[in-house]
């Protein structure tokens, strides 16, 4: 391990993965950490660890997922991102890339990253946005989802929003802004109405930005009350919470670092 | 076969599939009409055959296909498009449904069509959009482009401009309109660039679109003069033309009936 420390903001498609941590045996789906491991080395001629921001479930897609490598490589920063580009699969993009000081940690130096979800509402689902989006194919009531949404900022202990499989045991995190809106753009040649909730916080426990969504859905839907919220930060249980969504509408956007680093 | 004859438009993601045409034995990627024909005659309980408006190859994406089908069944025709949305796979959509009278024909009443081909320029191409376009990361002379494109105006023998394992023995086309644009739009957060190709024609012969585009390219990276086309439309020979380009870029955009049916 080398004393140059590179940082990266990467983005990929994470339909074909089996998320972004390294597994002690890999299956037929890759891990994102694994496929870029290699590229590295074969790249830099050495042997290279990545350290990412957190991990990406499978089949949750990443528009600025940070990582960081150390590598003893003399190699031009543009360069490195050239030749990783011509290595790495077409669905794993390096979008920026930088040298950072020696304790720059793409995990523990992070102070809140931002994800979204996304639902279509179109009636008829875009068949090219399937692996993008979770479609619905109805309308939900935003105002209702917003009032829920107001009760999950600040910070809580969101056990009750989390899957049990989850291997942290502090369970306090800070929301601190969690918005839902509507758009619709023009995809070929057709009118693809979205809802969509973007959070930002210190940190998310396992499965919780997909919780959070399919409770918010469920409010939207009326099959729940916005009040529920409160109820579930209290009683801490997962089964009070809504249903764990589809990996394809999840996207990590962000990764904000103290501006110093 | 029934005497009500209905014609649908039809959006598909071609990424799945071996094209449109029903294959004599169906390999690991299935044809869309057979997989159609199939969710049809279920839902209607009846023996369908479907036609539609022409092949699109293994991989071409269809924005608006047209194909018409007979059937003996009284079922409302808003209940069909709904029963079949459910059975169809998520990558098949039917966008519009109607009855026509018993004389149209998808293919035989067809007056022109329009296709498109999507390049992307980005430096860095999306990851979302790799089976969707044709990734050349770099800019092209548009100007060159166009002067080529005039000469493809109008009616010729469009032979050169076709593959040999064509099974048409006319290979008079006409092309009503051939225009090159630039787009630029914002997905996922990123700056799209994009050069597309729209064509508009009484027809076209098997991989004709993807060989003008073809050419159309090595004129736009200045591998070969506008005045080329000239010539391939007089000598009429395949090997004087571009490479086919991929199909991920293509897509059948449109099919134009007279309004008469």
């Amino acid at each position: 391990m080398g004393n140059r420390n590179i940082k990266m903001i990467i983005a990929y498609d994470g339909s074909r993965y089996a998320g972004w941590q390294r597994l002690k045996e890999e299956g037929s789906k890759r891990s994102i950490q694994a496929v870029m491991e290699e590229a590295i080395s074969l790249s830099l001629k050495e042997e290279i660890k990545i350290t990412g921001s957190g991990r990406t479930d499978k089949g949750v897609h990443a528009l600025g997922q940070a990582v960081n490598f150390f590598c003893a490589c003399q190699t031009g920063i543009e360069d490195i991102k050239e030749e990783l580009q011509k290595l790495l699969p077409d669905d794993i993009a390096v979008l920026e890339i930088e040298e950072v000081s020696a304790d720059f940690h793409s995990r523990k130096s992070a102070i809140s990253k931002t994800y979204e979800y996304r639902f279509e509402t179109s009636e008829v689902p875009s068949v090219f946005l399937r692996k993008q989006v979770y479609s619905i194919q109805k309308e939900l009531d935003i105002k209702e989802m917003e009032r829920a949404a107001g009760w999950l900022l600040g910070t809580h202990d969101f056990r009750g929003f989390s899957s049990e499989k989850r291997e942290e045991y502090n369970t306090i995190r800070r929301i601190d802004r969690l918005t839902v809106f509507e758009t619709v753009t023009t995809r070929h040649q057709r009118e693809i109405k979205e809802l969509r909730l973007l959070i930002t916080g210190s940190g998310f426990l396992y499965n919780m930005v997909r919780i959070i969504a399919g409770t918010l859905l469920e409010v939207g839907e009326h099959k729940r009350a916005a009040e529920d919220i409160k109820k579930i930060l209290t009683d801490k249980k997962r089964e009070a919470a809504g249903m764990t969504l589809p990996p394809e509408g999840l996207y990590l956007k962000e990764v904000v670092y103290k501006s110093s680093i």
